[in-house]
């Protein structure tokens, strides 16, 4: 039985590890251990009589709430099938660009969603060796363009914090590539979990930049991959273009209430920046004082980790004898199998993992 | 205020009508009355736990039913966010030939799917005046090349049973263009409203004939357009493709659930089917009897009307005077003020359209 794609590796951990897949401790999606928020839920429950409704195709109210929580005008807004969705469609837009400059390693469905379309990738890697760092430090990208080389007529596409190193980019430091390149595309999947005051998020710049695009996931912060909500800010005309070129209906009624739900619950956002800082950092702490292991000090809720071992043979241990997974890294090529994630959990999770890892060296 | 796209009517209904939206009588959605399906709520609020999962990018178990359900394997079927999202796939396949013919009056999505990719669009209308026939009397398409032109690099873009008419083309009258065009995607929205002895799905041709795509949905008969699901049937090498095409979660986790349980449900099936064609006949019987008024027999679960009268006035009267909403059909250029559109309801919800209209005249 081969590993699947992204999403489909749960039946595949349970079938290796013996055990049903609820049992898994799953450390290799990196999604918040808290959630999701009750008041999501209720949102979807309340919402069961209007299933009999077409969605309304603009959204309004999503919009709106996304318009006040983020303190932009709605139509500056478009909700998606998940941020996923929302890629595709810059995708065809980076596409139809001389060249895509991609930060990597890269998220597996960046490459596919430019091959959809053809597009030209030029592959930028960030600096793997560079471990060291405090995580309150912000990295500066250094994307300098070759010798001559113009990038007014190409793209760039990178995400903040970056996955899989769990680097943030400050934004005064991409701040100059949107002088430098055609459209640039952020993708802040992780981004809510820095605490408002940390955050380094672009929203706050697309109103002045009209080759700006922010793209945003409710899927990680709230712990809801299964509902598919995510959504773009860019400039009202593009976001037009956009929905021309897909259908009208993509997010469905159940997915929109929550979503409304869970960016208006301000308790489970102050409890999720209250958790992170220090259970990360006894995840950290207790990675690095594993023989072998060194972990990347990181903005978001994962952590990469360079292993002297095989991290492909550890995930197989771990899961049989421990019922535990971790992710793997060989679908990002410039990793391979020196490299694993893990997402932090709670206290007692991180602890398991530990433990299992401190023995399994 | 203007009346909003398809699916975002209920509000500019309610404000027209003064009342809340719940209160209006919906005759312009062909949406069943019976739906949902317990069953489908139900597996919706199985899956709240898994909500913290990504939805398996292979959608295998709902693959498998939907296999079961149509015989045939299961990598023959592709589920979509609803047909909507299928369609624009096919839009883009379609946009690859030299022209698309298209059976007029089209929903009004169909356009906005094939000017998404710049499709070439030929239009070829439907017999309006062909009102007489007997419902189950099965039309012909009559849908001949101009003499010496060649349509091998063209495709043809229908529904069956058509939207707005009700007509049911017959398997037989469509299988000669599955020779003559490029691709044949025949969207079969409204098919499951015929019980099986009687419906005339091309899903059955799909495995001999690589250039058909059959397009199916579960947003009608189940009564489920805010879930959002559909499917897509044909070659496995076309959908894989297509999968590539679009992100890989496109149908979240309560969807697939309740698609699950609801294409299961064969006691929800047969009610739809005896519920139908006695009220379809009370309602066809009531508007033939009412002045002015001349509906089309009908395959599928609406009638389309012909009005001496003024439909969009007769649409603002019925909405203050009696908080019934039918569908005008202005998007529908071929139709214009001259016809409406009503869904099939329960027999007291028709009968209330009938005597508001009797007294609207």
């Amino acid at each position: 039985m081969r590993q699947p794609a992204h999403g489909g590796n749960l039946a595949w951990a349970a079938a290796l590890a013996g055990c049903p897949p609820d049992a898994i401790v799953d450390f290799s999606a990196s999604i918040s251990p808290l959630g999701p928020p009750n008041s999501a839920i209720a949102a979807i429950v309340s919402q069961f009589g209007n299933l009999r409704h077409y969605p309304d195709p603009e959204y309004s109210e999503l919009r709106l709430a996304l318009s006040h929580f983020h303190q932009l005008p709605p139509e500056w807004i478009l909700p998606g099938n998940g941020s996923a969705e929302l890629l595709t469609l810059a995708g065809r837009e980076l596409s139809q660009l001389a060249a895509t400059t991609l930060i990597t390693p890269a998220f597996g469905d960046y490459y596919r969603t430019l091959m959809a379309y053809k597009a030209k990738v030029l592959e930028f890697p960030v600096d793997l060796t560079d471990h060291s760092y405090l995580s309150s430090v912000i990295s500066h990208l250094s994307l300098v363009p070759n010798e001559g080389q113009m990038t007014k007529d190409k793209g760039l596409l990178l995400n903040n914090p970056h996955n899989p190193t769990g680097k943030l980019f400050s934004r005064e430091s991409i701040l100059p590539y949107l002088e430098q390149f055609a459209l640039v595309v952020v993708d802040e999947a992780f981004m809510d979990f820095l605490p408002p005051d940390e955050e380094q998020s672009l929203i706050s710049l697309v109103q002045e930049h009209a080759n700006l695009v922010v793209l945003r996931s409710l899927t990680k912060f709230y712990s809801l991959p299964g509902l598919r909500l995510g959504y773009a800010i860019a400039h009202p005309d593009r976001l037009s273009q956009w929905q021309l070129w897909r259908d009208p209906w993509p997010v469905n009624t159940l997915a929109a209430a929550a979503a409304i739900a869970a960016i208006e619950d301000r308790e489970f956002q102050q409890q999720t920046w209250l958790w992170l800082p220090p259970a990360r950092n006894q995840l950290f702490q207790g990675l690095a004082t594993i023989p072998g292991l060194q972990p990347a000090t990181s903005a978001a809720n994962f952590l990469l980790v360079k292993s002297q071992h095989s991290p492909t043979q550890l995930q197989q241990k771990l899961l049989k004898q421990h019922q535990i997974l971790i992710r793997d890294c060989l679908s990002f090529k410039e990793l391979g199998d020196r490299f694993f994630r893990v997402a932090v959990k709670s206290e007692s999770d991180n602890q398991r993992l530990l433990t299992a890892l401190a023995s399994s060296g």
